[in-house]
């Protein structure tokens, strides 16, 4: 099979990438800012960890279009809390993401990477979105944790990062009842947040991978005008 | 290369495909639905015609992942009004349709084809968007015709066709203001227009293509409670 007509972004994760092509989803976004330019793939797995996710990886690694950019968005389930069997720790979950940027460069040395945070979790709205008796599966301090272990990694290996849950804390004004209107169940996004994620990881698109700066691309078919 | 993780559905258009990405599109609803089942990649060409349509589907037929599904969408441009240099006679565009299944089924017989046929034209909503020296680009009539040949052109061919401009007409109550919530400009289409394009694309995927039915499909890999 010859190499694809356009190249790939391909986003990585959890089920907040998964979601991520609902309506006002992040990866539908990215879809249309890069129309004609780069495919946007969705390699999102609802429920999975980096552990389950790494065999995953290298699958989509052997295989698929000449990736430009893969974005890596784990930590939302790795961070559960024990008996959960989602529950990886914290420096097997660090391990698994300096796992997975290695496996990335040593298939395409070329490939871009951004690692993402995870966002901040509501525990009171996680509370009210789950049975009364269900122990807690995710607490607000827990994930921190995770997260500011994505962007110590990401700076130590030199990978751009995009610090979600920072940007979601400073738009709810450091205060869990601010993350309301973004989270739908203490967890998950809704389409104001993924809006959130979306401008972050543009952001640093434009700021640290401009070659992949939407704008900046040239489309891969001449344009209707030019033909005739 | 290997076969990427996920077959492909391929949107091949004119810019109501391209466009079908963007908040409410048909193509963004799709990928949201085939998520974990099927890619659905955007092979939307903003202003182009069958005429200049053909040597991309040859590229994309010589390229990429498995393609079960590729859904043809062109008519919109082909009928433009002379001297529009998009035209294409429409004894031209029915052949140019039938190299396009021809070429389809040559590369892989197992790959699924729908025709769709283009919008109706809001004449008035179309003649209010343009500057008023400029000569009439489309009419209600011509576009009609080429959407009639669309449909004529599947059942000749014996495949699905989504009759995209009855879906319309009919909603419209078979006036031409009607169409107004559904255009923007008397061509394109607002996300209720794309609303209706997904559900009659939808429907007949159900109805005449059962083992594309999203609902009906199994997921690649395996959900996260099974792992462990």
């Amino acid at each position: 099979m010859a190499a694809a007509v356009y190249d790939a972004v391909v986003l990585f994760g959890d089920s907040l990438t998964q979601m991520g092509w609902n309506t006002g989803g992040f990866g539908a976004q990215l879809a249309s800012v890069y129309t004609r330019k780069l495919d946007v793939l969705n390699r999102g797995l609802s429920g999975y960890n980096t552990k389950w996710a790494l065999p995953i990886l290298q699958k989509c690694l052997a295989a698929g279009p000449k990736t430009r950019l893969i974005v890596i968005w784990f930590g939302a389930n790795d961070s559960t809390i024990l008996p959960s069997i989602q529950h990886v720790p914290l420096d097997a979950f660090i391990a698994n993401l300096k796992e997975m940027v290695r496996l990335i460069h040593e298939a395409d040395s070329s490939t871009k990477i951004v690692l993402m945070t995870p966002p901040p979790i509501n525990d009171e709205q996680r509370a009210e979105s789950r049975d009364a008796l269900a122990p807690v599966d995710r607490t607000f301090d827990n994930t921190e944790a995770y997260a500011k272990a994505v962007a110590q990694t990401g700076q130590e290996l030199g990978v751009a990062v995009v610090d979600v849950w920072s940007a979601f804390w400073r738009i709810a004004g450091e205060e869990q009842g601010g993350l309301k209107g973004y989270l739908t169940d203490g967890l998950h996004l809704t389409s104001a947040g993924y809006e959130v994620v979306y401008d972050a990881l543009l952001g640093t698109i434009r700021a640290s991978l401009s070659e992949l700066d939407p704008e900046k691309m040239v489309e891969v078919f001449a344009r209707w005008e030019t033909l005739g």
